[in-house]
């Protein structure tokens, strides 16, 4: 059954200490639907304007990302964001946002988009997010991922979606702020309290940490040797989660043990993300490729 | 057979966000050893002065920690160092240093200490470390930490010191000031070439690596909720390694495998050590305790 992938679909100019590229494809729903398709089919809910290249949505359909859900509005711009990294590739800046067609997006879902078994609310406004699940009939398992700007500015908003999702994905500085404990793990253990059964912590070159109630599991990430642009990592790991969840999970919510199985892949797929820019080092990946690379993560945290 | 570890011995003022702890016994080889004794006897080289704490004296040797490499100087004072911590742990400010009967430190080692399984040169001058492996007759397995100082001020006995070890500890950002290399695992690799068969980075909260030429493990740190005092985490660490080594080990060098284990023991040391102040949270540990931490360990990394 499909995933349903909800979030913004970009043209990026990315800055990085070696090389600058411009008009990338990019935005938290096109890495996630390209993740996830790997496991599964994808309905992808998103806007762009009349500019957005036919090449982007023919590369969505080749990999079964449904387009019904996507508005394309004549003779609006899509959004656009301008990011640099800096040498330690720990600091983004954001050097320009556009939001174009963005700025009055409102999702609409089609008839077949609205009894998805796994959702992901890639990172859009919580309000959106919200009015996604509005429209959905019984969504049986929802994952949501979120950003510093929505933690500052709708923070009640982020407190209502968090009672109707079963797992909450934000990054380790994400965790920190929306609950002022520098602790990860006690960080994370306060936000199960706001709703979701999981929380995914997810900590950039050092992994991610699942938290349920009663268990841990701490990933580690593949250690890439050669970062070329870590744009929509996040957004891929997610996808990743989503896509391997729809593909395996049947009628009752996931184990945590799935969920284990769930990261690793994702945790394969964001690193093949980060050694290409855009979309690239995705593109042509089967999911054999992506199981060696899961092997490898097992081997290099066992301890036999 | 019990490890030799050199390393400092001090007395320590703390700041931490939370309290403030004056006059506790601290120093990279008190650390080393404590942990080191939980699986081996320990050979001590250090150096205090008379205003050294009797109990303290006791307090190893109840821990089978043999003093015979001890200088204790009449009259002289030991070692003093003073650090704060900031609400993120992540930084530490050195308040003030005191070298005293540390400034003239040349170790010498008693008979019974120049046939060492297992040697552990906790962090001081490379030229010290150097000038202990001159006195050993056939060392099996040699460790060494060193320290960002010593990287800056005597790389060049430093080098030197590689070509004699098998294992070098370091941390993160020590490892990137080694190479130049921001890339932990490029960095880890390159530092083989200068010697060692083995590099542990240690990564703080975020775990260890442990890279040989054709292998990795990737070692989460255990997730500790209330640190109370980070001082002494990588001694301790290093400590643990050398103790498991020198008693798991027989006469050839030890497998990847074992060092995996050793970390793991290591790592659950280290977090022992951090939720008291000084050796506190060392003192009183078991195996068994230390094992039940390690079982944890395994099952936040198990995939199954």
């Amino acid at each position: 059954m499909a995933v349903l992938v909800v979030g913004s679909i970009a043209l990026d100019d990315i800055e990085t200490p070696y090389e600058s590229r411009k008009n990338l494809l990019g935005g938290s729903a096109s890495y996630a639907s390209l993740a996830a398709s790997f496991y599964s089919p994808v309905n992808l809910v998103g806007i762009v304007g009349s500019d957005f290249p036919n090449s982007h949505l023919e590369f969505f359909k080749k990999h079964r990302i449904n387009l019904n859900g996507l508005q394309i509005i004549a003779g609006g711009k899509t959004f656009r964001w301008s990011g640099k990294y800096h040498a330690d590739w720990n600091t983004r800046e954001t050097l320009s946002v556009c939001l174009n067609v963005f700025e009055n997006f409102t999702p609409q879902l089609p008839p077949e988009y609205l009894h998805p078994k796994v959702t992901l609310l890639a990172n859009i406004a919580p309000t959106l997010q919200n009015h996604v699940l509005d429209q959905l009939t019984h969504p049986q398992f929802t994952i949501a991922d979120t950003m510093d700007l929505w933690i500052n500015t709708q923070r009640a908003e982020l407190e209502k979606l968090l009672q109707r999702i079963d797992l909450l994905i934000l990054n380790d500085s994400e965790a920190r702020l929306f609950t002022s404990q520098a602790n990860l793990l006690v960080a994370a253990r306060q936000i199960l309290k706001f709703g979701p059964a999981f929380v995914i912590v997810k900590k950039g070159e050092h992994g991610a940490m699942l938290v349920s109630e009663t268990e841990l599991f701490l990933a580690p990430a593949y250690p890439v040797e050669q970062v070329s642009d870590p744009t929509g990592a996040g957004d891929t790991f997610a996808g990743g989660v989503a896509g391997w969840l729809a593909a395996n999970l049947s009628l009752s919510p996931p184990t945590f043990n799935q969920l284990r199985y769930a990261i690793l892949r994702a945790t394969a797929l964001a690193s093949f993300c980060v050694e290409d820019f855009s979309l690239e080092g995705l593109r042509n990946l089967t999911t054999e490729t992506i199981e060696s690379r899961v092997s490898a993560l097992h081997s290099f945290i066992s301890c036999p």
